[in-house]
C-alpha cells in the first residue's frame, strides 16, 4: 500500500496469469498456448512490415484488418472492433456496456479476469453457479442484470454450449449486452458470429492467441452490431488511440487469410485432445467433455494439487486452481503428441505407480 | 447514442488524433512523427523475433526491456513500467494515482488527451492557464489537487521548462503524484529521470514514438519510485496482463541500445528545426522557442486556418487547433530538410505572395 495510490488502485485485486518460470526448461501445458507455430505467412508478413514505415503511427481504425475479419465472418467492417488481445477487448466492453446500477452476471467458475474487470470499473457482480456437472446453466441468467458475460467453451471447464441455445438468452435480455467470449471456440465449437445480424445485443469476442498460435502478437476482436462497435470505439479512443502496432496488424491479416493452415493445426490439436482424454479416462480420471485446447480433469483417488506438484517436479507445468468447487481439478493444455506422451507417462506414474 | 451504452460510454468525448487522409500522398507534418526511419538494428531485431515463439505469450513483466531501460537511466528495473505506447502508460497513471476527491491539475493549453483520461476515470480537473507568452506557470500549480500532469516540453507550444524548476513543485506537492510527460524531451531538453531517486512522487513518462522513430511500434514507459511502479502494475494487471507483444519488446530493446543512431537522428531534427524557425521568423512569423520536434507558429497578418487550408490544398498537412487562445497558431512537425523546404516555399507563397 502507498499513500500515492488512488482509492481504485488500493482496492484492486489484480489478475494473476499462469506462471512463466525461467529456472529450467518445462513442458508448458499451463497457459493454453498452441503447440504449433504460427502460419509461415504470418512470419513473412511481419518481416515485410519491419520497415521504415514503423516511424509512422499505425492506422488507428485498423481499417484493413477490420475488413479482413469482417469478410471472414460475412459481416461489415463496422461490425468489427480490434484490440490489443481479447483481454483488452473484454476490458473495453465491460466499460462500454455494463451498467453499474445493476449486477453484472457471470458464472462462479469461469475466466477469473471477469471479476477483476468488474472491480476495475466499479461494477457489482452476481455469480451464477455452474450445475453439479460444472455445466453453464443458461436459464439462471434470466434475472435482472446490467450485462452478462459467458465464455463458450467455458474456461477452465472446457465445456461447450451449442450456439443456438444463446438465442433465448439474447431475446430475454434484449436491453442488456451479452458478451460471448469465444477464446476457445475454434477447437470444436460453432461461433455466435452468425447471431450478430439477428441480435443487436450480442458481442462475440475472439482472439488470435489460441487457434492461430499468436499469443505473442496480442490481437483480439469483437463482433457485434454497429452501435456496440461504436461504443467500444468511444471507450478505446478515450484510453489509447493506437492500440495495435503495425507488425501485429500485418501478422493478424496474414493469419486470418491462411485458412488451410489454421484448419490443419486446429484439427491436430483436437485429435490429440480426444486421444489424451480417452487415455486419461482409462486410468481413472474424470474428464469433462472438452471442445477447447485443454482438458479439465480430476482423479477420484489422487489429490489434484499433489499431481500438480509432482508434475512440476518432473518438469511439466499444468494449471491448478486452489479455489472452491474445482480444487480437485487440473487444467491441462494440449501440447504436441510428444509432449502429451510425456505428460501421460508422468501422470500414470503418479496415479497408478 | 445507444441504449446499450453504459453511462460512462455515453458521457465520453473521445480524443481525436491528427488526420491520416488516404486520398493522396501528403507531406505529413501533422502528427509529430520522426522523418527518419528507425535504427536498422531495430528492424533486424524484429525480423529475428518473427519466429515460432510467437505462439507463446510475451513476458508479462517485460523483464528484459525493463532492465535495459533501467540501465539506460541509471535506475533499477523495479523503477520502470512499460506500456503499449505512452498514451496507455498515462491512462494507467491517471487511474493509479489521481484522487477523485480533489481536482487534477493540468494546463489549459496542453496535450488534449489529459482531459479525456480525466473524464474516463471520473476525475475533476482544474485547468491552469498558460501565461500570455504561453509559458507553463509552475507556481500556479501550488494549490490543492489530487494530482498534477505537465508535459515537458509542453505540446503544442513546444516550450521547455528547465528540469530543476520542477524540484520546488515536487516538494510543495509531496503527497501528490506529479506526472512529467516527456514525449518530446529528447529534442533539446534534460529529462526528469534524474529526479526519480530524490522524489518518490515524480512519475516521468516517455515514448519511443518520437525520438526513436517508432510511432508504429507502440512502446512507452514510466520511471518512478518502486511504489509508483507497483501502483501502475496493479492497474495494468486489472486491465490486460500482456500489453506489449514479443515483436515490440524486441524492437524496443534494440532501439534503446542504439544510442549513436538516436543521437544522430535527433541532432538532425534539431538542426532542421532551428533553421526552419529562423526562416519562419524572417518572413514575419512568431515562433515559440521550441525544444521539440515541431514548431508552434503564428503570423500577425495571415489567418492560421487559412494557411492550414491552403497548405492542405498543396499537399502539406500541418495541425490546426480551432480552440481559444491558440486559434491563430499552427503546429508544424519537423520533417526532412527536403520536406521543410517544400513547406517553407508553400508558406512563403501564402503569407508573402
Amino acid at each position: 500500500m502507498s499513500k500515492f495510490w488512488s482509492p481504485l488502485a488500493a482496492s484492486l485485486v489484480p489478475y494473476v496469469p499462469g506462471e512463466q518460470p525461467k529456472d529450467k526448461k518445462y513442458i508448458k501445458l499451463n497457459t493454453n498456448e498452441n503447440p504449433y507455430p504460427p502460419s509461415p505467412n504470418v512470419l513473412e508478413a511481419i518481416k515485410a512490415a519491419a520497415n521504415e514505415d514503423l516511424r509512422l503511427y499505425p492506422d488507428p481504425t485498423c481499417g484493413e484488418l477490420s475488413s479482413v475479419v469482417a469478410d471472414y465472418f460475412g459481416l461489415k467492417p463496422n461490425q468489427v472492433f480490434l484490440g490489443n488481445g481479447s483481454d483488452e477487448v473484454l476490458s473495453f466492453a465491460f466499460a462500454a456496456f455494463f451498467d453499474p446500477a445493476k449486477p453484472v452476471l457471470f458464472a462462479d467458475i469461469t475466466y477469473s479476469f471477469y471479476k477483476v474487470y468488474a472491480e476495475f470499473y466499479g461494477l457489482k457482480a452476481d455469480l451464477i453457479p455452474l450445475d453439479e456437472q460444472l455445466r453453464m446453466p443458461l436459464a439462471l441468467f434470466n434475472r435482472e442484470n446490467g450485462g452478462i458475460v459467458i465464455p463458450n467453451p467455458n474456461a477452465p471447464t472446457a465445456m461447450l454450449i451449442p450456439v443456438d441455445e444463446f438465442r433465448a438468452l439474447l431475446e430475454q435480455n434484449a436491453d442488456q449486452v451479452v458478451i460471448i467470449d469465444e477464446a476457445y471456440i475454434d477447437f470444436g465449437g460453432e461461433s455466435a458470429a452468425k447471431l450478430v445480424n439477428d441480435y443487436p445485443n450480442v458481442l462475440v469476442v475472439q482472439t488470435l492467441s489460441k487457434s492461430r498460435s499468436l499469443a505473442g502478437l496480442r490481437v483480439g476482436w469483437a463482433l457485434g452490431s454497429e452501435e456496440l462497435i461504436d461504443g467500444l470505439n468511444r471507450v478505446k479512443n478515450s484510453f489509447n488511440s493506437y492500440t495495435i502496432d503495425r507488425l501485429a496488424l500485418a501478422g493478424a491479416i496474414a493469419a486470418i487469410k491462411d485458412e488451410a493452415y489454421f484448419q490443419e493445426t486446429a484439427a491436430k490439436v483436437n485429435a490429440t485432445r480426444d486421444a489424451v482424454a480417452a487415455e486419461l479416462k482409462s486410468i481413472g480420471f474424470h474428464v469433462t467433455d472438452s471442445k477447447a485446447n485443454f482438458v479439465f480433469i480430476s482423479h477420484p483417488n489422487v489429490d489434484a494439487e499433489a499431481i500438480f506438484l509432482q508434475l512440476r517436479e518432473q518438469g511439466i507445468l499444468v494449471r491448478y486452481f486452489k479455489q472452491p468447487r474445482i480444487d480437485r481439478f487440473l487444467r491441462v493444455t494440449i501440447g504436441t503428441d510428444e509432449e502429451m506422451e510425456a505428460f501421460l507417462k508422468a501422470v500414470r506414474g503418479i496415479v497408478a505407480p
